[in-house]
């Protein structure tokens, strides 16, 4: 057995926040833009957010939910009415006050301060009010509900401390809100959007996610249920990576969204809503990459398959091109995960093992290097990103089909990857999940400072409210942990709640968080 | 004959302005937002915006260029560079001056005097000036040439007399950047791109279009070329649809974007910009829209095919239902224009013939109307969007195929309604333009008051610059007159500039304009 010289830096164990930064810049994802709390994404890293949008929206459209698009700026206004009904509302948000520049006499620019707007306007951090304005302009009897809308938008809440991904004052996103006849139609609605969110996130994302109910002090503010499904990284840190919100009629209330019912009688509608955001680029990173960089699930890699000729500035050169062209061909006429293959041929200067770092950081799935002796050989050196090592040599795990095998299987190794990822995630999370802590001793000792990734532990709860959860919440933050969620499909609580010694009534997930 | 009464209240040759906004209300496509200058797009124009999304996007896909995502906040700084370079950067943008709210003690809010920012951000009207920061960290040598990016994204110019989808406070559009190393390469990619606007033009939207270069006083401020797409609407207005700009090295010297040579030298990017818009739908419904509403073609329909069952809240319904969405699956099976059929089956509640006229109005291109005697003769009825009327009954156009062919022959009903809408587009266009004008006073008696729908006016000019063009466009004014732009693939000038009497070098379009 040689040792490995993996492709990055920083390992995963050694520190895990360092190691995500060198992937998202090894990888060529994103970068800090210079304005505050603002990332450029990079092709690499918005060719996947493209995926994640073409796959989900797919999901939506097929759901039946209709894509709209509403105003960036919300009047102020809007959120004055919103706050008498919400406490807690987050108020750091962009306020643009005025409509024009003039010069400042010196070289520079100000805002002209005979352009001040009357109203402020708020740079939308969520589109609710001003969604909500549409629907009670939309809806008047019951033959236009529900009124199922998404709208894929970028959106601005100004924040203090972010980090690439998982959190910046600007992100993209989806949202969806719709309005509904009854609060049973409503909260069937929270639970179709929660499962939409759990099928992307497994069968496109490869993301593992436990799917459940909140508890109460994690709710969107002014939500009767918030739904959120949460996937574990590989530091064994939750992170919350969609939610479903049931709004009840709150919302309805605020922005008069009301209907004519069958017998002619005025009723508030019943809300919901549900997002999805970049932070699910994050989710991917931490828990797909490994020390040698990201890698990308082949139902969002934006080439799966990339194929790296030999070039050696010489005559030759000529013919091994038309010979990878051709590969190129038959790999693009091949189908994977039910649409055709993405591939390309990079045929951009520099030499071909660095060109080979650069996809293995990036992640990849399959790359096909392609020198002379290859093309004499009838044949092609392929390396799976999924199995990049052989731990014999130390070495890159080429394997050396025929240009014809290689093409013929590309569709299988996809298919393989993609669920190797998936696999190799969720065993890694249920190995990570402790089921038998029942005191609050233990849960301190198991997240003590001993253990460097602890994971999650599920324990039994009374389900206290209010101040009795709250002091839930305070003890829990001691220990900097979190209740996350609690979880559906698990057998019924028949213990002793960890936190007031009562009969438990559920079970409910407890770790640190991003 | 009997008289056809049409789906809408006002007619084109009555009042177009009019009726362009009754199509927009009729066909349920987007409204006023409530936010000064921003609209709400419905999903039906919504809708449509996606399809052009979406084939756009393949073209630059396929094209080699690469989507990023860049801020929505640009420093002011970066607009006070620019305009030490660019004379008439147009000033009237959004700005943010504060990141939070407080409460106002009265129960209202206002922006947090302590949460002032330091700098003011200015919302994106353009990225040039973002997107060239970005380009000068990540351009070092010409291997990393040409550097070719697009982005979706959101912008906004405070307008103070908005149009909805053709001037916006904020719209939506892709905007394309790219670096290179010569100014032969830049000028290539600035034609790449025009042809790119030109053939999804009229490939997609079915929008004829001359594509040339605009003069000297219509360029994009900063930019040495600009090259458009003008479409003729039926008022015979120009429609600016879309814009490719060669901007030398001006922009690269605001932003320092340069590179070092295969010799070791240093030298200035030359980089290229180009858009396309909201605007297109506008344009799109002022070529196909008729006096029953819209028309959109079959390739930027979001549904090509409204099934509509003729439910009567009988038992029998269930056999109807059954029987439509046997028609449905048929139909979803067939291929048109490349891709699957987009087929709707309407089961939504109100009378069949209510909803054909929503469909009507909203330019479905095929509706499929089935009664229980439909089904009982196996058949259906069938109404194309483009052959609406039987002029000798004045009613709906009804064909009456059996439901196997209906399904067969929808594939080449929706080529040939898209080919079709192209061709009248085309030919209305021709028929209002005229090329044998060759005096001022014959320029102005053409666009006199008696004539309606002017069209568009080639002419020959000698190309005149700086006060010599001025005085060209101050004549235009008078009769409210704009150049638009000097066609390419055109016979070379043989006469008299229509302007100076000097010998004319080419030849240019004169028109009014949107």
């Amino acid at each position: 057995m040689s040792a490995i010289r993996h492709a990055l830096n920083t390992k995963r164990e050694d520190d895990f926040a360092a190691w995500y930064q060198e992937v998202i810049s090894a990888a060529d994802m994103a970068e800090e833009s210079g304005v505050r709390g603002c990332m450029v994404i990079k092709p690499w890293g918005y060719g996947i957010w493209e995926r994640m949008q073409r796959l989900l929206d797919d999901r939506i459209k097929a759901a039946g939910v209709q894509n709209a698009y509403f105003p960036l700026f919300i009047p102020l206004g809007n959120f004055t009415r919103e706050a008498e009904h919400v406490d807690g509302f987050a108020k750091e948000m962009a306020v643009v006050t005025h409509h024009r520049l003039i010069s400042d006499g010196k070289g520079g620019l100000i805002p002209d301060p005979e352009a001040k707007l009357e109203e402020p306007l708020v740079v939308r951090p969520t589109s609710e009010t001003i969604i909500g304005d549409a629907m009670s302009r939309w809806i008047q009897s019951w033959r236009d509900l529900p009124l199922r809308l998404n709208q894929w938008a970028n959106v601005v809440r100004w924040e203090m401390r972010t980090r690439m991904f998982l959190r910046t004052s600007e992100f993209l996103w989806q949202e969806g809100h719709s309005a509904h006849a009854s609060a049973e139609e409503a909260k069937a609605e929270t639970m179709m959007a929660l499962e939409l969110y759990r099928s992307f996130a497994e069968e496109d994302a490869a993301l593992p996610v436990i799917a459940g109910e909140k508890p109460e002090n994690e709710r969107f503010p002014g939500a009767v249920e918030t739904w959120s499904i949460e996937a574990m990284m590989q530091d064994g840190k939750a992170l919350q990576a969609g939610t479903s919100h049931y709004l009840g009629t709150n919302f309805a209330q605020a922005a008069d969204i009301h209907y004519q019912n069958r017998e002619g009688r005025e009723e508030l509608c019943h809300t919901v809503s549900w997002g999805m955001s970049t932070r699910m680029v994050g989710g991917l990173i931490m828990t797909h990459g490994d020390d040698d960089g990201l890698r990308v699930p082949p139902a969002l890699a934006p080439f799966q398959v990339v194929i790296l000729p030999m070039l050696r500035d010489k005559p030759e050169d000529d013919a091994l091109l038309a010979y990878c062209e051709e590969l190129r061909a038959m790999i693009a006429g091949q189908g994977a995960l039910g649409e055709p293959v993405r591939v390309l041929h990079d045929t951009r200067p520099g030499k071909a093992a660095t060109k080979r770092w650069d996809w293995v950081r990036k992640g990849a799935p399959v790359i096909i290097e392609v020198g002379s002796r290859d093309m004499e050989n009838g044949a092609v050196s392929l390396l799976r990103r999924d199995a990049l090592w052989n731990a014999e040599t130390g070495k890159p795990a080429f394997q050396s089909p025929t240009r014809e095998l290689a093409a013929q299987s590309i569709s299988t190794i996809l298919a393989d990857i993609q669920n190797g990822l998936l696999v190799e995630a969720r065993e890694r999370r249920e190995a990570n999940i402790v089921r038998d802590i029942d005191t609050m001793e233990d849960l301190a000792a198991h997240f003590g400072e001993d253990r460097k990734y602890p994971g999650w532990v599920e324990v039994q709860w009374s389900k206290p409210t209010g101040e009795g959860l709250e002091k839930v919440v305070e003890q829990l933050k001691a220990l900097r942990l979190t209740l996350r969620n609690v979880p559906m499909h698990v057998p019924p609580a028949d213990g002793t709640c960890i936190f007031t010694g009562e009969p438990a009534v559920e079970r409910v997930f407890v770790a640190r968080a991003y």
